[in-house]
């Protein structure tokens, strides 16, 4: 299936003789699943519980929750043996009320947030879900809906003591058509789980994540995830054909349709994707699945300047075109904390930037002459220095760890500031540089990596511990830099806890009071995922 | 650029040797703007007035409005004499009072619903309609957007006194971003002519359609408009990334944003994709381009059963894989259609079915290889029993035609009750199949073609002249066995005035009366294009 690189001896001979200083280096290397959200999440497994998923280096700066990030407690009911006795009727030995089982939903992946629950409720059907939101709408009780808890800003924990309704047992596909690739399934399925599935049936999920193993594809819908595979398959809004969803009252909203087109009335299911669970509660999915590439190639390549990189970008959409399935990039500060901290090799000689180029294809032969081409040319126009190319399907990982392994590194640096911003592609280094520029030695340091193809710059910024003077200089820089460039300050971990308060960055007032009104219209109690997602005052 | 048949003798010899007793005939054919809607819009030209573009047959069916297809006028206010003073003060030479000018815009192109609008505003600018809507709304005054009035449910024109405000001034190119192939641009600019400033910078629009030469991008969106790449580049959910939107009292909503992700809030420019210009009036659209492909092929297939077509569309899915950018049918009563009122001939021995398949990629070599590859096994398969290859990227047009004239040759039976049905795709043929029998004799005849890709079917009744007794037949059975397969009533074209009361064929009440809560939002008056898309009574 994949692409022998020994086959085709004529691109070494090409690119050495373009090239005779520089080495083409082929790395024994195998197929990773592809990298997370923004390579945050290393370790997950398909079938442990997120307890023993998590494998973080624990670094200096790994903090307790911050109140001051969290805004008062609203007038919500607290929950009352009488509530108990309810939800244990209505999910015997699926209401957990144990502290130590409840530990693990009540803080966030990054350990940076942490809630209060006391319940965790367990359904398995969506007729079950709608009777404990009916229920919890009438007593005024807070509901915190939890997938695979993998978000990165705080949305998929509670703040207080808001009931965690959690997926994970509804994790049933429900159909498969070989012929139109629609996949129908609950909201709890392991992404990874569904991956598996669909492999064996001749497809993939239209999106990739590397918290794949713990993730769930009601959570993924919820948030609007991205991902690896966007470039190519784009976003979820186009792929998810339906949803059924339980609105905060039990009404149970039947909106999982299998149909690639359907132009009857408003398009409801688009409300909730992306909504962070705080306009209804996702019960199941359906979602149109692409075939299987028969090829799979990457590359691993190193560019002088960034706009280098980019004329590689385009070469790369040009001379690949419709094989291209990724094209990521890491500096060089990344590359010496994989160095540095994992003992990672650098597969190359050094370089201010390097790319990682993903084609998949349905014929191996024709993708492996359009790679030879595209690097031929990428070598004959000096756009790159240095690169290597993955012989075999099973040995792809290496490349593709050199990506996703980046936020691993980061760990061992002490705390750090995240940010995931969206830009125009052409300005997206350049808030690298002016971040290190504007805070001097401030930072132990400033990196950048990210999705290059859909413009989207992971910022992390470390430093030996929690530090607030740091914090102070980073935001609101940031935010502003990115809004004077009509960026969005989060392009696809979303808004959740952290950064509710920043959206008006992103968008104007009147977008923001709607929004507000469409809260108001499905959750006329607030009961849903409160204190995310919209900001605490309307302006 | 296109793929050269003759460069390949070995495919002919291939296929010479599997069917010795068949003929590939090579019929010089030229490339048409790909097929419309479903082939209804014919001699659209960019440029001409919109009255001028129509040339449509006129059949001996061609009816007048249906009132009864209308609901009582609502209490809207009348245009008075100060309104008029009003709006010509705004729009100085752009407020159309004269019938004879206002009669293209009053009736539908179809010309089957007609309003009786007196006043037909066109504005220039976005500033321009927030003043205009927020004077209508506090006058109480109905609007009805209208953009190049080529929709086919009787959405884009008046059904009473409805004040007319159109995009045809608001046709300026904004931006474009020739690294990431974002373009923005004003709701009135015509495809065809966004296409081509395109196709000058190697970019594509992701959307085709036949009406291209008339219909604007505004109104594309607002209906959500299918069209034939949709099979390619998805559907408008996800290739539209911003909107800029007046609300029905005036108010600005800016979400023109031009990022691939945006994970900020609520998703609001998708609530006015496809809602027909009944929650607020689009000013603004960005959109994401993908680029020009290379090499462009068509090929044009007879198969015996629809089940073999089937067989043929997924052979055809694996096999040219990524390049796949089109698959159409047409049945032989199609056929019979074209050859009999067009004169078109048959470029293919006769067959039950005919297959449309366009490919388009960045290697015309690799592309021709693919073809060649699927073709041999379909003809080795017997999948197909005869097929005809365009050779030249000038002369695919005759090819393409066969699909796109099918509506034309529709219009010389007489009168043609028509339909757009969603459904899952090994079915789409059995409607027709059992329409026929439903109906027997009262029929003149039951034609069905549409996009395979798309599961989607354009079912087409004739009958000499407009015939209640079959419309009685054909309705409500063909809604009834649409739900039955949980399909969609419109796939794509909407649901206008003419289906907006069938809407609970295809979504449960629930759901409709949410659609009613959005309209009410953002509407409260309902001046924004009523009557349309919304039924009657809510369940």
């Amino acid at each position: 299936m994949a692409w022998i690189f020994h086959r085709s001896p004529q691109l070494w001979s090409a690119v050495r003789h373009l090239s005779p200083h520089r080495t083409i280096s082929f790395t024994p290397t195998t197929r990773l699943p592809p990298a997370d959200l923004h390579g945050l999440f290393l370790t997950w497994r398909s079938g442990q519980s997120e307890a023993s998923c998590r494998k973080l280096h624990s670094g200096a700066g790994m903090s307790e929750p911050s109140p001051a990030a969290a805004p008062e407690r609203l007038p919500f009911s607290q929950v009352t043996q009488e509530d108990l006795v309810f939800f244990k009727k209505i999910l015997p030995g699926r209401t957990i009320t144990d502290p130590d089982l409840l530990e693990s939903s009540n803080v966030d992946w990054l350990k940076t947030v942490r809630g209060s629950s006391e319940v965790l409720l367990r359904p398995q059907t969506t007729e079950e879900v709608s009777q404990i939101l009916s229920y919890c709408n009438s007593r005024n009780l807070a509901v915190n809906p939890q997938g695979g808890n993998t978000g990165l800003v705080g949305g998929s924990v509670p703040v207080y003591d808001e009931i965690i309704l959690s997926t994970a047992l509804m994790n049933n596909i429900l159909t498969f058509d070989r012929i139109s690739g629609i996949l129908t399934c609950q909201a709890g399925c392991v992404l990874e789980n569904l991956s598996l599935y669909l492999e064996e049936r001749d497809y993939i999920m239209p999106l990739d994540l590397g918290a794949k193993g713990s993730c769930h594809i009601g959570g993924n819908v919820a948030t609007n995830a991205g991902g690896l595979r966007l470039l190519r398959y784009g976003s979820l809004r186009g792929t998810v054909l339906g949803l059924e969803v339980v609105l905060a009252d039990g009404r149970v909203l039947d909106c999982l349709a299998t149909l690639r087109k359907d132009n009857t009335g408003y398009d409801l299911k688009q409300l909730f994707i992306g909504s962070e669970g705080t306009l209804g509660f996702i019960t199941a999915v359906s979602i149109l699945c692409p075939r299987k590439p028969k090829s799979v190639n990457v590359i691993f390549l190193g560019c002088e300047t960034f706009e280098q990189l980019l004329q590689t970008f385009q070469l790369c959409r040009g001379m690949l075109g419709e094989i291209l399935s990724a094209f990521e990039f890491l500096d060089s500060e990344c590359m010496r904390l994989l160095v540095t901290h994992l003992k990672l090799p650098n597969p190359i000689t050094e370089c201010p930037f390097y790319v990682v180029i993903e084609t998949s294809g349905s014929d191996p032969t024709h993708d492996q002459q359009k790679l030879h081409n595209f690097l031929e040319e990428a070598m004959a126009s000096s756009l790159v220095s240095d690169g290597t190319v993955a012989t075999e399907d099973s040995k792809i990982k290496t490349l593709w760890s050199m990506r996703e392994r980046v936020t691993e590194a980061l760990t061992h640096e002490g705390f750090t500031y995240k940010y995931d911003i969206s830009l125009p592609v052409e300005r997206i280094y350049q808030l690298v540089t002016d971040m290190r520029t504007h805070l001097g030695g401030r930072a132990k340091s400033v990196v950048g990596y990210g999705h290059v193809g859909d413009g989207n710059l992971h910022l992390n910024i470390t430093s030996p511990a929690k530090d607030p003077a740091l914090l102070a200089a980073i935001e609101p820089f940031i935010y502003e830099w990115t809004a004077s460039c009509q960026g969005s300050i989060s392009a696809e971990h979303g808004l959740g806890l952290k950064k509710r308060n920043y959206i008006y960055y992103s968008k104007p007032s009147q977008a923001v009071a709607l929004m507000g009104n469409i809260k108001a219209m499905l959750d006329p109690k607030g009961i849903l995922n409160p204190y995310k997602t919209l900001p605490d005052k309307l302006k």
